[in-house]
């Protein structure tokens, strides 16, 4: 099943049966608002604080994806999760009283493809019939945590994104335990490979540019998905991005060129999707684990399902952003996982 | 391949065929000193910060682990790994030049388990030949993030313990892979089995005393094992948990009585093992990621390659502590992530 340096191809693809989303207020106001399944106004969720409030949308996104599932958490083997906080501790509170064996995954913006990806493995190896994939992140806990306080009021420069206030969730199920249910009237979704990203980092020291620092991660994973399946973008109908914006999408479209691959057609960026830059002031455009999280969900999911797209490269990016790290001088490395999903009649 | 709840039996198990370990200076003068591969005597070594210290420490462990196993890092499929700190910068800088498509992990202190766990089930699934597990943690990066500046000079309570400065890596190889080979002298250590762990949270809300947050994980974790593979502690030579020191040792082994188990003669902590707390003012003994991983690769798996233990229950433990999420109230969860290692003649 190995293919390539860095790629699997499932000889049992495992369908994505469902999925939850929930989102902020600014983030329902957006061009793809309408199309999630929560939209909360309070930015708090009700609770005494942002982070309890991200662990909220967390508990929020996965029961919806079982319940939408028609599914018991009990019918779930493994949950495979993550955020942008230290030490995960969105992930942690919010999925706890759910009683999961649980895999907490780091992979930056790039965790819901880090999820998505290992999930896909676990099932497709037969480890699991069904495991839950989730990433989530909150505009004002990475704000805290990442910049500044958000009293501060600081200025943002025009490469900077906007962190989604948003969670994204998936039933991940053999395909096996499908053919025993009735089909339903829209086709499926199914994963038939993953490319697994490695860390690039070209130097970048702008913390305000984040998508600078990814693009080079997520052009290194779409031509390694391209040369371990033989194939070229023509093979795609979609090429998906995760947070690029607009900034990180103009380097990768460029980069991909100098590669003789014209990507300018086919490529989307959940980032670039999410908010409508002009009204809503966000841009380079939207960013966290939870704008590629809930962009699928949403908005890329039910076209695979529908056959709108027969095969999407979806490639959540992340950026190594630390502010340890980045004070003490170094740069902010990329890294990109690529799940490549395909429409099933 | 699954058993029970949360636990997976390989069919083809892996096997761990190198290690490397390396440690900060505390750690060489402990009663276990002589076993590690290296022991660095500046906390620094040789970098700016402790930060950059950490993320060599995973570099050269990684190096280490290739080199004796004569492997190089074209040789590996995956690398699964994770650190203590925010956003997982020892793991990102530290294993970046080795160019290995990377699964960032986070499971607090249990993480070599959630390495050494999934890294197995990807070869045994038969999607990577050979994956690098690797964890690490450092006394001052630690320290730093979760507590007090070292400057400050903060007592600790007999309940507190000491973050060990280390990093562990294993290789594990597909047992198809190692067929081909001559065989050792020695025997093998395989990985037949996984638990992995939930989050259990009692509680706890004392930052100074991570045992008693993380043994109720590890009991859970142990009792789940049993329960899934219809076993006792009597089918263990040993059952080692990662750092719960002496008073979450008291914990488990109490919780573990009520059950009926007598884990007192079989039960091994590494954070009981790697410091004298008498002449080394450690208290309840050693934590961190590296605790476990360093205490691993140069202690418990020699003795199961040689057959002195046929049969080890390894189960790192970790405490999901977070300052943001505990300065606003919250409690400590832990979780355990359990890895069922034999010996192979």
């Amino acid at each position: 099943m190995q293919a390539g340096k860095a790629s699997i191809r499932f000889e049992h693809p495992p369908l994505i049966v469902s999925e939850g989303s929930v989102v902020g207020r600014k983030e329902g106001e957006g061009p793809i608002g309408h199309l999630f399944d929560r939209v909360e106004q309070d930015d708090k969720w009700g609770k005494n604080n942002w982070e309890e409030a991200e662990s909220q949308m967390q508990k929020e996104a996965v029961k919806l994806a079982l319940s939408k599932g028609g599914l018991e958490n009990t019918d779930i083997r493994y949950l495979l999760g993550g955020d942008l906080l230290g030490q995960l501790i969105a992930t942690s509170f919010g999925v706890m009283e759910l009683n999961i064996p649980l895999f907490g995954l780091y992979g930056a913006c790039s965790t819901m493809g880090e999820a998505m990806g290992l999930g896909a493995m676990l099932v497709g190896a037969g480890y699991a019939d069904r495991v839950v994939s989730v990433a989530s992140s909150h505009f004002a806990t990475a704000e805290k945590q990442f910049r500044f306080p958000l009293g501060y009021g600081n200025q943002r420069p025009y490469s900077a994104t906007w962190t989604v206030t948003g969670c994204g969730a998936v039933v991940l199920e053999s395909a096996d335990k499908m053919e025993k249910k009735n089909k339903t009237d829209l086709g499926h979704a199914m994963i038939t490979g993953v490319t697994t990203g490695k860390i690039v980092d070209l130097g970048i020291k702008d913390s305000m540019n984040m998508g600078a620092a990814m693009a080079p991660a997520a052009f290194s994973t779409i031509i390694q998905n391209f040369e371990d399946f033989g194939v070229e973008e023509t093979w795609y109908d979609k090429i998906i991005t995760g947070d690029l914006g607009t900034v990180g999408r103009t380097i990768l479209l460029d980069f991909m060129k100098e590669k003789g691959h014209n990507l300018t057609e086919i490529h989307m960026d959940c980032g670039i999707e999410i908010f409508d830059p002009k009204s809503q002031d966000t841009h380079a455009g939207g960013s966290g684990c939870g704008c590629s999280a809930v962009t699928f969900c949403s908005y890329i999911l039910p076209r695979i399902r529908q056959g709108i797209w027969k095969r999407v490269l979806f490639v959540p990016t992340g950026a190594l952003l630390s502010t340890v790290s980045f004070n003490e001088g170094q740069s902010v490395p990329g890294i990109a996982h690529g799940v490549v999903i395909e429409h099933r009649p």
